[in-house]
């Protein structure tokens, strides 16, 4: 029953760990929304998750259950909300998950959270959340503290020169393209199939949002860029890229005695 | 990328699904709630889906990414919101979750929405966020409509028989004790370990609840009965009554021919 | 002006009242909804004040205002939100409700809190109200606690084999039937007209909820079981049972000097 | 079974009524407040029901479930909210409460709503929940409409000049004070208790508000202004002058067929 | 870079202010709503800005940004909402904008906060906002305090007498008339064009609200009543009376060392 | 009382403005936030407010009041929220006003709405604002619609050559910096004291955000990046390239007939 993800641990092996004094728990935020043709639904929950995963095994942390729907998708960062396929939340209830769960981890003990972020759409929503809950905190005489990242934030130049040997167009346009997918590849390969990528050039994204959505502003395919040129090999080093930053930052800002830190 | 679960699938084939004049959305409601030292604490959620699962296959329904966080935990029915390894949300978010993602369904063109919860606390606030969803859209002019219940309400008098031979104490102290363990067992077998199952008398619950909660209502295993007496093979008799009167009934209320429903 | 009711005494004596160190306030809440044709449509919150005026009686404690409107009505439980005579309130209010009171209660000194609840749709929303209340009181430095109860749960066996001779059915099909009605003709016996009383076969409920109600499931009555056989001396073993059961738990859990409460 | 006040009649009878097109509703908004030695904790949850009743008498209109606790006492009009005995919703609340209320009478088919207010501080909260409800009414393709009044506004000079022949002093200052004694007198003699009505001058209000409020702002009595020279005379120059002016204003603007309204 | 307005100043020399023991600061709150042909959309919130800043000046205190949109326009005090050019919140967010301000101000170290109204529909919905702020701020141990007041309650008889000459009519009817007029003639001279002031009777005002409203029952000019006889000099003497008034109530309240206060 | 913001003009000329076919509102939002020493508290609303104006002013439109209060600065983008001088909304309220102040213009009549943002916290709050707006807007029939942009987006690359001759650093540490400041030069150069403009080296910023902040993360200053090299000239450089884009896109969206609008 060892497990990063607490929801496959039981109460008292959950205990046990969170009596240590730096138990840290990280919460990864995704989205359920169209990823083009070549991959799931499910893109943002999998890869947020799995990041997760893999910094808490690092970091002797323990992941938390998914939030698997995000705020609504924009038309500027994930082909928007109109696009079959794509469910999500209001901002409301965005806050709300996160202010809840914040405050209920830290009604436990846990003095250090992290939200992983997936999905660009949540971000302002689930700063909100921690932003309330951390002052309620506080308010009532606890320690803890809250981090926020979204994951994609820590590729650094060197890496993303590797995996865009062409020139790198923006992290706007990488909705459902050779970043994602490559991380797709390397950490669920039988979930996309690349034989349904297609080939088209990048958004030619507009500078603003209008309500209602327009339709034509997002390619038929529903990426923002095509996906062509991912592989797992870009993968494994945006991932290496991303697991090295994001551990270092956690361990840096909670100074984690990292071997002590253990599910046992 | 054939899937009853809807984040495992692409945009495309999610839509030709929907397209099919009696597509069904089935959206498992769990919690993260201490289960006892023997099982971990996504026992809920787990449940859930995998319950979603069955059925879904059986009507050619697709399920939804599971609702992970529950409702908080009372001690009359999941031993108490106090007790370490339990992380919920207020009530507002639980509506405010299930209005927004059954909205963002039907928007899409679902008109056969079910929630199939797996935490009793869920329920009256999930019934509060269908209720105000079905309502908006009703007001729209939309034929939606959605259809709630809780999983062990389908569990009919012959197998609750066949399953507590010595007699069966009522749903409320079932919490960690024999239903769910036998379904886990079936289910997630190797997410249990039996060798810390904990005999104890069934807690003997008062008629009231107080506020800030006692924790000495709550047994120490925090389970409501012994799981001792839990198999697989009660699961199985279990999982056949539920998947069998779960399906018998979404299929009697949307009358869904089908064979036509497949996810291709 | 002494009563038990406390918007029928003046600001001084209930200062006074108040100055105990055990003072204790009980509020009662019902509904307004439909009881079939021989019952008026206030029953929930006639009977929830009459009982928490006679525990109140008992203890020596206080009995607020009575929440007049609850939650929407289910089906399952009380016939229905589409039946004509049925006026209701979203959870949300239910919850802000409580809190808001709840708060009040305790902001003035009151320590002990009690919800008796009259109207089952009420209990999960009155709970979060209570959850929420408490948990500000509390981290505000107050001592403040409080119950939750519904009153037929204080029902014992041994009153129930009395109350319904050839066998008890269940709560969920009390609606309008012999328990309420039988309650009625002891404590507003001009209220109820059993020349109206239908004598039907108990309503057959489904193990689930559908949106928007279906109609045709709520017998045309609207009372869940028939109330033919209800009686005041029924009534009476009902209403022993309740206060009895109430006043001894109210009295455990606050510890309650009994005697020293009194309303000069 | 007949009354005016729903609550206490069957679902049958007020389905019946409903049926008349001229169907209206009168809904009192009170307040669980002190006013005074002299005077009980609801006076003006009494005052509000009683008139409600004689308007609806008169009208052939029905009385809903009375709000029994209303906004926040103010210390310029209600003596404050820090006086024990007032017990008080928060403004969203006392907005949802009408909302939902308003909005469940319109949905069972009610066209003519009106709110009867006896608590000065509701007004506002009130409003906003009618705005709300009746709009959303409106979106829908209902004909509903609303009044809200407060019923001392119908007190007309003359009446004014007889019930304070040495001069009014304002409506500000009537709060446990001869307007609201005299009703009381009237409508409720055994809940009065002059013998501990105190004579003193009015309150010097100040023309703003502070936060927290200044306990020395309020008189001790709690009254506003003194009771003496109340009377049951005076209170049904009041009572006239008040159900006369509403039961008119009701009259005109639902063009009220008087005769044909009527409570079998 | 002096100004009482504290949106003309710099961080630093807010601090600097800030730092002084009795810094004060009053939030201006208006509307956007019609004032008849011959004044701006802009009158509530110029106005309240206007004598803010010469309370300000007076006092040594700062003036925050205006809140510049207020509560829904009602027929009796300010026309009605249904009037094109009126552009409104509801409640709720007038409540919030309040709370979230004062609140921000509070924990950056202003234990004085005014919030001086200029709208009269705004006043119960700003209230509720100050009650939740310095509640909140107190149970962090804040020894924060508010006041609120709306201009014109500080128009004494006297003024009240020269500048009505005939007769004062009474604070509802004066919506886009003498007061206003007269003001705005002193302060913005400019953006008032009285060869368009209209001449008509005062508004006859029913005792109470319908909705959706009845646009017969506001004048064809938006005004309740006529501005004719508005001039500079008399808002000249309403300004003194008001601003004199303002003053020594916040002088008095918090007990302002005048001379000490000074933005350098 | 010709004028392109609305607040300077009467209800008719409003009226008769908002009567032609293409009538498009621009509300500017802001906020209240320290912008180092040598700049106002107020430079997001004077920005948003004058670029808005000058927009309006060649589009024919009108500009309605400032959002002058915008959501909680954050340390990566303003500051941070703990600067003395920031005063700020919660999301909610940020939401609720956009959602309030959209539908209250959409329900007289504009069908073209546009919000131009000058603080880059606020986008998304106002984001879920306006998709809500238009979404209710659009169940109850109307055609209306809304854009969404913060002006900066709308300076091209050319431009940021000529005002960044050694290269542009990235919008996120503009806080404070050239950008700003030369706007301010040129719009409000009065407001602005380059005596005070500190020279310091960008803003090393962090990937990610903590709760509560880190006062050490953000520079002195208050400013994240330098102002020294702002200048007036640049100011125009940046204006004209933001007007002309802005304007051409609003244009563009809404198919302006430019000549036919004007605010007579």
């Amino acid at each position: 029953m060892r497990s990063v993800f607490l929801e496959e641990i039981d109460a008292e092996s959950y205990a046990n760990y969170l009596a240590q004094s730096h138990a840290t728990v990280i919460i990864p935020a995704g989205a359920t929304e169209q990823h083009g043709p070549h991959m799931p639904l499910g893109v943002d929950a999998m890869l947020s998750r799995a990041i997760a995963g893999a910094v808490a095994t690092r970091l002797g942390a323990l992941v938390a259950p998914t939030l698997a729907y995000g705020y609504k998708s924009q038309p500027r960062s994930g082909g928007g909300n109109h696009r079959i396929g794509t469910t999500s939340l209001s901002g409301a209830t965005v806050t709300g998950q996160v202010e809840d769960i914040s405050r209920s981890f830290m009604g436990q003990g846990f003095n250090n959270v992290v939200i992983l972020n997936g999905h660009f759409e949540n971000y302002q929503f689930i700063y909100e959340g921690l932003e309330i809950a951390v002052g309620r905190a506080r308010e009532s005489g606890s320690e803890a503290r809250a981090m926020l990242l979204s994951y994609w934030d820590f590729v650094d130049e060197g890496t993303l020169e590797r995996v865009f040997p062409d020139g790198f167009l923006g992290w706007d346009i990488e909705h459902g393209g050779v970043l994602e997918t490559s991380l797709m590849l390397l950490l669920h390969p039988e979930k996309v199939d690349m034989s349904r990528a297609l080939s088209h050039p990048p958004a030619q994204l507009k500078p603003y949002d209008i309500f209602p959505e327009d339709p034509a502003r997002t390619p038929d395919s529903g990426c923002l860029s095509s996906p062509v040129g991912a592989s797992a090999e870009r993968g494994q080093l945006l991932l290496d890229a991303v697991v090295n930053g994001v551990a270092r930052a956690i361990e840096a800002e909670y100074s984690l005695p990292v071997a002590a830190l253990e599910v046992k």
